[in-house]
């Protein structure tokens, strides 16, 4: 569980990093807006899937730990967004493990909530980029599961593998190791060789 | 019960159908892209009501079948979509059919929850049209409610009449498929004439 | 608590008659979309905020008053709006007093509900900001926060300041109207002298 835990801060000062640079080519990114943006960006999933199931009070509101790790992570973008910008790669590989991350951490809330496998994997998938998608509503653009090569997707399969290896009885270890390990595989092919997922109208 | 229970699969049904329809323009319409977008558009506007009034659990998460009515919707859009395309007044006539129905369910709902007529209106409204306004937020479209002729209107006045039948008593029944009926009349009628609503700005 | 109702109805029909006005521009504004809009903008902050914190019932669904509010906004709106153009000053004043408002309130009802300082503030400036967040979303405008000259930092400056006062014994009064007035002071003078707040990127 401790491990888990700073995980999880580690997970979200990533995506409040990833958050605030996503607002960088933005016209009007003064300190508010980019905090907000980084806000948003990091607890909006989790947010969202606690609403919809019902699960209160939310976790930013009882952790104040995950409001500091926001924080932390708007202060280190500021003071280091032209080193963090020349480091594409890692905060591809941070993002990545995020969203691998709180897939597997949202699919298992919910399912220890009682609820339906199927629905726990909405819940997993909505935990990772519901985020993101709320981020990108606010400022226009087009929302990130519409944009990226296989984003979204690598969530969901991820998801089902955790489902899968719980049936088979692997352990919840290996279980949640081994589909993180799904997810950021899918991601990393996927970008390295451009996979998309296969389009709806031929 | 079991009559409107087969109506309403079936409304979710439709409703996904559309709003897979709906990304047919967008550039990205990969497979996640629209079955999230039929899924958005499906039970968006129920899920709204539901957080609204402190309904839960949510209907899609409690009863597995709405999910599987979404599912069944996004893959005969992939199959029959040519062919659906060219019907584009059968699914006018099921969209129609699909607000009608949220409508007064919405409505309905809301009134068994003890919530007053003024207030149930609202969510009856917000049931059938707020699936579709997060849909057209998400793919950076101006919202239905904002574009189409005597749409949200038309549902408003439908919930009204449901209100005015059941005050004065005319059963739940013929205040359930009169008041529909006025909703699929404004609406068609609205698209035949042109009806728009009045401008609020002379 | 009878002057802060009333102040609180009077806020509402305030952000009412702003957010009927926000659609003006707009190529659609028929009387459905103007309704809505004032809708969401006076209601859609305070909403946001109780869903997050679990505060039910909703503010506008126990106590219609709210909604009639509302209705008189829509109503003053449509009948004086060429006057009510002129007095755009009059309105930021409005705008102003209604964001300060609704800043203090929405603290303190989550300081009240037991919720920590750090979070009661974020809930202040999402009560007074996100009804015009919401707003922008569905029309596909830069949401405030990211355009305005100091407008959501000015609530977060007053949400602060109320806390401190609260801290060192000032009297739930003086607290109250001192952060109030922070609010307004803050966001006059920025207008008046183009104050925006520091840019995140240099």
């Amino acid at each position: 569980m401790s491990i888990q835990y700073i995980l999880e801060i580690i997970g979200t000062f990533a995506f409040a990093i990833s958050g605030a640079l996503a607002v960088k080519d933005q016209k009007h990114q003064d300190w508010f807006g980019a905090s907000f943006t980084a806000f948003i960006s990091s607890i909006g999933g989790g947010t969202l899937r606690d609403i919809l199931i019902d699960s209160y009070p939310l976790v930013w509101i009882s952790d104040i730990t995950i409001i500091y790790a926001i924080m932390a992570g708007i202060l280190v973008t500021f003071i280091f967004y032209k080193f963090l910008l020349k480091l594409r790669k890692t905060l591809f590989l941070f993002d990545t493990f995020g969203i691998a991350l709180f897939t597997i951490v949202g699919t298992e809330k919910a399912l220890h909530l009682g609820i339906r496998p199927e629905i726990a994997v909405i819940m997993g998938v909505f935990t990772a980029t519901m985020g993101g998608v709320i981020r990108d509503m606010m400022t226009n653009e087009i929302p990130i599961i519409y944009r990226k090569e296989v984003y979204a997707t690598a969530c969901f399969a991820g998801a089902c593998s955790y489902l899968l290896l719980d049936k088979i009885g692997a352990g919840r270890n290996v279980a949640f190791i081994t589909a993180s390990l799904v997810i950021i595989a899918i991601r990393i092919l996927a970008v390295k060789f451009g996979w998309s997922v296969p389009r709806f109208f031929r």
